[in-house]
């Protein structure tokens, strides 16, 4: 399905070009083909695709449309739950994430017509920024074979690339959608905190977890987002705010906007290729009218501390009877990280929480008073080799993943709206990548940017040397 | 002002039967001769309630009125910020209590026309529900000296109960409005977590805080409470429900509504004289058309033992500043309380913190499916001589308190409304009281089934011995 996009396969799919079996069985034949190599799934469920292809498509004979993504194959992370389907969380325990409900955002994208092709592979309990999984095998770079997809949401990065599905479903704790879009050459968002609805997927640190899209360009990752956001009750964390049309203004293009360019941090220890490419990006979006500031922001180091602190403390709770009652089902890295967790004490976590919201306060008055976006670099190299995230001794690993996801961290705890975008390839044959990080629920306005940037720069057209 | 309440205060200032500076004056009279052996209050603001008094007296003249309150003298817990006053929280150390803005509740009442006589005595840090305080002095029982007044809002309870003030604001953390008010035979409501803004006021347990009104009848209580309830966007965690009035149902009585008494728990270990004077208030309530039903609860002490958890770790994060700059200002009980809380992981925090949700959804399902409220005691035992709460050793101590308020603290964690009503006095002179709980945002009917309790029994009109 390397040819469509979701808006494409939808159009075409309305307009009797394509029948929902067929899109179904070209992933699936390209699963088939090239999912052994990626390992980017988990579970597939090519007869239960099949049956909903085959339901949509007499539906969609008799003129009967359930919504906008009517015959589109997704798939999914596998700690969404999924009725009918197992969910391991990357683990090979999954008797411990038994659901009662179906994670809401999944719900919602297959009552809006799409396809559920299967579950995706993911780091551990989504502990980690690379993607690799000793359990499930390691997600495979689709650009180069024997580099890390990034994770946590690594088979959802390397499914979309590689075309095996039209757009999936990631988590981001500290950039566990972003990180596998911008080493996959794919688009990521994690909106705003509150925006999407996390019930049905498992927590990892609830406080810091976000549920959003991956897909291959920004308007499938708008299209996508403007299903799964809005107030559930089953998430009380939830915003009630009303969702905009984010589709209505993507095309407004971005003159007049005002960019924020980080002065400190984010460039900072940054491979030059990416430097470059990020810094290329910015003089397309100024070419097209957007108003560059470099400008120092508050210390990100801070709030990526203060967002590990928390994220350690609310691992530990979620998954204490893991933890406790089968320690040697997890990896030594994951049980590692876990066990930071149980050290913390819980004044410490408070302090932590209330530092969050204190910092959060000050670095949305301070970047966003005078600016509309902030650019950034996501990762601060092209997806590394596999022996980088795999082969070490363990506190090292720790260290190096801590690095990898150092440039995305800050915003799961600013609770801000993220966008990954693809701005190049570089020399190796990896992703380059931009990050637009908007205000609070400046979803429209990331995205516009987003757009605006892909459509001039034209980086997703270019698709992985796998065919 | 013993013959006065709130009610009948506000209606002969309105009426030209007494003005506010004659109001203020006879409060100011009665402190000047009864505090000195009291010590209810900390501050007491003479010039500045007669200043206020003078004003609405002009404006009173002119026509102009402020509100129900209008002329009538109030007193607030030393926790409650107020304009132009310090606040100690019961510490020697108020330089670590400024505050950017006053009280919400106090500015509600000051608004709507209450003068404010000053701040009322209180545990140190509000921790401990006897009401001794070795900085402040020792508040005393106005029932009889050389006993408790209950605590932690113990200048509340004795000044109401001694006439020093029309009512007053207490907070409410494990029982601390509750638990004097039973002490000091006045009436005492924490309302739903939620309905009313702790904005401004010291946040000791802000999962489990409460602020709320103390007076001498449930009309009174009801009269606070409505002026003090509702959302603040100070408080993100006020409601935004709207508030019903609670005067207009008061006096429909009770017929038809049920009542569930616990068979477990609540009368175990409890004192003859309270018991029975609970069991002899049930009987005037069904007498009037209750229908009482004996019936088993889910295990109060679970949920004390995880409030206790939560508490302790709440309490060490608000109060990790003074605790490590200025240790040997704080009592021994109350830093060995703290102490605490710093040894615990985070871990167990949150884990209480999920197994507090779940209890609740439990115990509301199995309690309020078939009754509107619950009645139990409010106290094992009438308020104990002061030397059971500061005689002994540390840990000794700290057990007694927390024998003390094992009846009202699950409340907490519930977050139900649940008032205090006197309910007779004992052989040795000092009041008895039930505890009335409701369902979430029932303080309607919990205020209506306590305000015809007392019209019936008439415990109210008993006043302390003292003059």
């Amino acid at each position: 399905m390397t040819d469509w996009t979701i808006d494409s396969l939808a159009g075409a799919i309305r307009g009797g070009k394509i029948s929902p079996v067929e899109a179904t069985e070209e992933c699936l034949a390209r699963i088939r083909r090239l999912d052994p190599r990626l390992r980017a799934f988990i579970t597939l469920d090519a007869a239960g695709a099949l049956g909903t292809a085959k339901a949509l498509e007499v539906e969609a004979t008799a003129g009967r449309w359930r919504g906008p993504l009517h015959g589109v194959p997704l798939a999914f992370k596998d700690l969404c739950h999924v009725r009918g389907l197992p969910t391991s969380c990357g683990t090979r325990t999954p008797e411990y994430f038994a659901a009662e409900h179906e994670c809401t955002a999944v719900g919602r994208l297959t009552d809006a017509g799409a396809i559920t092709l299967g579950k995706l592979n993911m780091t551990e309990l989504a502990m980690g920024p690379f993607g690799d999984n000793a359990h499930h095998g390691h997600v495979q770079n689709p650009w180069r074979p024997g580099h890390v997809s990034g994770g946590s949401s690594s088979g959802s990065g390397a499914a979309v690339a590689a075309g095996l599905c039209l757009g999936a479903l990631g988590s981001d704790t500290g950039g566990s959608i972003r990180l596998p879009a911008a080493c996959c050459g794919i688009v990521g968002m994690k909106a705003t905190y509150g925006r999407v609805s996390r019930a049905g997927a498992m927590a990892l640190s609830w406080s810091n977890d976000h549920v959003g899209p991956m897909a291959s360009t920004v308007r499938d990752a708008a299209l996508l987002l403007q299903i799964i956001a809005g107030r559930d009750p089953r998430d009380a964390t939830s915003s009630g705010r009303a969702v905009p049309d984010y589709l209505a203004g993507i095309d407004r293009g971005v003159s007049g906007l005002r960019v924020t360019v980080p002065e400190n941090f984010f460039f900072q220890g940054v491979d030059a290729e990416m430097a470059a490419g990020v810094r290329e990006a910015l003089r397309t979006l100024e070419g097209l009218g957007a108003r560059l500031r470099e400008s120092r922001v508050p210390d990100p180091q801070v709030m990526n501390d203060v967002c590990g602190v928390i994220s350690r403390c609310e691992g530990a709770a979620v998954h204490t009877r893991l933890y406790r009652e089968r320690p040697e089902e997890l990896h030594p890295v994951v049980r590692a990280r876990l066990d930071l967790g149980f050290r913390i004490p819980a004044h410490d976590y408070l302090q932590a929480l209330r530092l969050r919201a204190r910092l959060t306060r000050a670095f949305i008055a301070e970047v966003f008073a005078g600016s509309d976006v902030l650019i950034a670099p996501v990762i601060p190299e092209p997806a590394p080799p596999l022996a980088h995230a795999t082969e070490g001794p363990i506190a090292e690993l720790v260290q190096r993943q801590s690095h990898f996801s150092r440039l995305t961290r800050s915003f799961n705890g600013l609770g801000l709206p993220a966008l990954s975008v693809p701005c190049g390839v570089s020399r190796s044959g990896l992703p380059l990548a931009l990050q637009i990080v908007g205000r609070p629920f400046g979803e429209a306005t990331v995205l516009r940017v987003g757009h605006a940037y892909e459509q001039s720069a034209g980086w997703h057209r270019r698709r992985p040397p796998l065919d």
